[in-house]
């Protein structure tokens, strides 16, 4: 080893080109390294972290830990404060959260105007994270916050004098903080950041965190609110026995006022009005963090260039198609919303057999859609099967994100189907509705179940616009010819050959003969109608979920309405289960509806 | 791109030494591949997945979605089954659990006889999987889970008479699972499985779901029968309270008899018996289910060869090592089995006077343990910092897992820790009890936090015997002459030109001077008392939690014995905090000694 070999300059280039361009040193950390001549020496491994940093893990464990922490506080708080009997008040969870808001805002401030601003702070942008249609559902989700902010100012200072100021400061705050944080998230969602790494972890952790927070207060408060005025309007047998004495969540923000009362007019519309606008703040929390935690990982990130093709696809919505899908979705969408509607006013009624009839209806509509569902995802799933796409496995923080809270997220609706068919299987008597209850529950399970295969198969294939746009003579950046043979679906019927690759680019050039080119550029019908297929399948699924996402986030709970989980598990366990689990799978709905415009997108 | 490049072979072979040996073909895949003559291509990427699979994930999707499932379903039945109040039983839980054990033996049997047996079926081990002290805890835990289930059996055959079979059935079919399961992960804790892929991972996947099921069964169990003795025998004021029917859990093993008593002496050793040999069950699932995930995620894995070092190190513990830390760590380890004994006898006292001062006595013992823990951890911390070692950055699943579960299993701790705090800050008045349950809970958050630092910094360190190992002119698979620089410390100072590789052996090699060599050779002996530190503050740590393992795992509950959080939050509320949150702490403390082991011996 003492004999270094040499090199001549066209040998380096050639061996670099075998390896393709993932072999290729970056650029900017070639320009830092203080070996310096790099030139004879044999390339470099692709680095993905920050050359600043020795090891990536260090550096975020310390944030990952705050952020621990934090939460874990937050979390004991808010539990805490939903309980009666527990001597910890809502207004110590809003002191809390304002704090963290406030601190939050500081950093943000600091990071807008002195770590963006720094020369060297970004060096790359990230293409995969905060697409378009985030950062707009982020923002429209911010406006109906800030309204629901204007609602919840103009309520509580109406009973100001009944009040600990913190109530009104909240609300005050919480909108500067929600103008500041989408500001910052519209302008930096997709930077990997290069300098203050510590402190920008740090900073960003504090704020998912603070967004975290917010969700649990929010989730806690509002199933709060539900419970109570589910169970005060309330007068049949059934309920009775709950409300005497055995209902811990008697601390409904309505009855915190001190003494007060909401008797104008206008206190009752900011009243209602700030709890309808409730699920829009929930989602908000929940999109930022998302968009935080992908900028997280993104920090100190250096991202190969070849991986950036997938900004360039257009956002053409409602292309070429106007068909069964589209046309079957909106069917379901509008009788969704008259079935929500129906549901409220009969369920809310005193009578049983109005009630009933309610259940039966929501039950059936729930049916008929949760089969279609499955049908259409299962063959969605069989059309892949026969695509000839390639896999895409390309590093993407942002993707590997999604499928984790698709995954996660449905657990919450798991559990609640799974108890509820142990109640229903264990308990008699046996009527129409517990039939149609173990049917819904069970029809859940698969249909979360064949949907996220659909989903992360979807999201795994290679967009394919770049069968067209290639160019066999592309050149990179040291001039020389290569293909990029992860852009051609290059693929033998026994699915041996062409081995996709762990890693970015790493399978380079390799002999493609002319023929398969042109094979491959001239998309055949059948192509054009499977995508048209996947298209329209994704957009039905789309609205289905949007459907099942206004259900259950604007109030219908036939989980309580139907009281034979109520009386199987009793209230106190049943309602901790539903609480619980519910506002996942209320997530899990919104972010299946990201997922699926990405699909949609790239078929 | 329609002119091939020619290639002599040794072009090819200067340039694969160039890319180092990552980037060197894996003969199994290259005999596979149906494309033929591919000496005069270039090298293709290293596989790290079966060559039979074109996307990963996608194969472990199915095997995912039945675990969740089946965990679900379980959790579901285990809770219910928890409560007096639900018609779900003890025996519909034993029942599931015993057709899950049945299908796993099944299966086990299935790959030991014929999966195993194909040719073609291991074609690499995983060297860091199933290291020798997992798998000699694995059996100790096995030999104890055999005598407990022995000691039931024989409980429970004293009322044959009185009982459904499946109780007696429970413990002979567990036995079994536990002979069967334990040979499989002894013969086959390092394979890397490729064939029967999916059925392998399904099967693998269905045994970790029953164990984790038989945690949580065993769990649920142990904390039941531990509130109904603790109140059984209590008399004095602050619990009567809580026995006038807020008790909700009293479905305690000895009640479910059925009307048959267990009076004889006999009889009664086989029952005091099995619950003092719950924790060792418990742990045997747990590690098990460690064990069997790190096998799936080696389902279809291919290994460099390269990374197969670590596996030389010998175990040599108490090599050299016999001083202070040594020594504290086993007069804390032996004090504390005092403390543990006359805690355990005073707490279950019925004067008031007794049990304070026992309390005060164990949280001074774990104060002064945690306090000692703290320091030595950030010393080891600090060590670090001066330590010249390269991180190792190779994939290594049982790594990831260890990191996970550190920081998973933590947060049941911290968890405790916080509503403690809130509880204790919140409520008066504030006596010595209170003021010491809160820098206990404050410690334990500080504890878990600095301990989680060191191991993880610990665990991605390059063992040292590299240094001294290292032959200069080792030899690649092809004969080729290289130097691993990943092997030899070779680090600037400012930390810029060794950048550490995310992917294995990737630098491959690089110019190294002679005299580099000789340096990274002659270990200085600042050095050595660095490493003599390292090993001295990982036995210390190492002994210290295997006493605060103890300490829980064998009753010690001052989560209730002191009544400070009983009150503040209510029983039902604290019990369920407690009784989800206590099995992750004890877990950890387990998982903790299992890492400072590994990091122990790195050192």
């Amino acid at each position: 080893m003492t004999e270094e070999p040499v090199w001549t300059d066209s040998e380096i280039r050639r061996a670099d080109s075998i390896m393709g361009s993932g072999r290729r040193e970056n650029k900017d950390s070639v320009a830092r390294s203080p070996t310096g001549s790099l030139s004879h020496h044999p390339p470099s491994p692709p680095l993905t972290h920050s050359p600043k940093e020795v090891w990536k893990k260090g550096g975020r464990m310390f944030s990952v830990l705050l952020a621990i922490n934090l939460v874990l506080l937050a979390c004991t708080l808010v539990s805490s404060g939903a309980f009666n009997e527990v001597a910890v008040h809502d207004y110590d969870v809003f002191f809390m959260l304002t704090i963290m808001m406030l601190i939050c805002i500081a950093w943000i401030l600091f990071y807008l105007l002195v770590t963006a601003k720094r020369q060297d702070a970004i060096l790359c942008k990230d293409s995969h994270a905060g697409p378009v249609w985030l950062r707009g559902g982020l923002l429209l989700f911010a406006i109906l916050s800030l309204v629901m902010d204007v609602f919840k100012t103009g309520y509580y200072s109406s009973f100001y004098n009944c009040l600990s100021a913190i109530k009104i400061i909240y609300p005050i705050v919480q909108a500067v903080y929600v103008v500041i944080q989408t500001y910052f998230l519209w302008v930096s969602a997709k930077d990997c950041i290069h300098v203050h790494l510590d402190a920008t972890r740090c900073g960003l952790m504090l704020t998912l965190t603070t967004n975290l927070a917010v969700w649990m207060s929010a989730v806690t408060d509002e199933s709060v609110h539900k419970s109570h005025t589910k169970f005060q309007n309330t007068t049949d047998e059934t309920h009775k026995w709950i409300m005497k004495g055995n209902l811990p969540n008697s601390k409904a923000p309505e009855l915190r006022l001190g003494g007060c009362n909401c008797n104008s007019q206008i206190c009752q519309i900011f009243q209602n009005g700030s709890f309808w606008l409730y699920p829009f703040n929930i989602e908000y929390s929940l999109f930022a963090s998302a968009m935080l935690y992908v900028m997280w990982k993104n920090v100190g990130r250096l991202i190969d260039h070849h991986t950036h093709h997938i900004h360039h696809l257009k956002f053409r919505l409602f292309r070429r198609t106007f068909f069964v899908g589209t046309v079957l979705g909106l069917f379901i969408l509008v009788s969704g919303l008259a079935v929500l509607i129906v549901y409220e006013v009969q369920v809310n009624n005193k009578s049983q057999p109005d009630k009933n009839q309610a259940l039966i209806m929501y039950y059936s509509f729930n049916i008929v859609c949760l089969i279609l569902m499955s049908f259409v995802s299962i063959g969605g799933s069989i059309i892949y099967r026969f695509d000839k796409r390639d896999m895409d496995l390309h590093k993407n923080p942002t993707r590997t994100l999604d499928v984790a809270l698709l995954m996660g997220a449905a657990l919450g609706q798991y559990a609640i189907s799974y108890y509820s068919i142990v109640a229903v299987v264990a308990s008699t008597p046996r009527d129409a509705i517990s039939a149609l209850n173990l049917t819904y529950s069970l029809l859940m399970i698969a249909q979360h179940t064949f949907q996220n295969i659909f989903i992360i198969e979807g999201l795994h294939r290679q967009p394919p616009e770049e069968d067209h746009k290639i160019d066999p003579h592309r050149k990179d950046l040291y001039g020389l010819t290569f293909v990029n043979i992860n852009a051609v679906s290059l693929r033998v019927p026994d699915g041996g050959s062409a081995l996709p690759s762990p890693m970015p680019d790493s399978l380079g050039t390799v002999a493609i003969q002319p023929s398969e080119i042109v094979q491959s550029i001239m998309v055949p019908k059948k192509v054009k109608w499977r995508r048209k297929f996947l298209k329209e399948i994704s957009l039905f699924l789309l609205l289905c979920n949007v459907i099942l996402w206004i259900m259950p986030a604007f109030g219908a709970r036939p989980q309580f309405d139907n009281d034979r989980e109520l009386k199987f598990y009793g209230y106190p366990m049943w309602a901790a289960i539903v609480d619980i689990c519910l506002p996942f799978g209320i997530f899990y709905r919104m972010h299946a509806v990201a997922s699926l415009l990405e699909v949609y997108i790239m078929s």
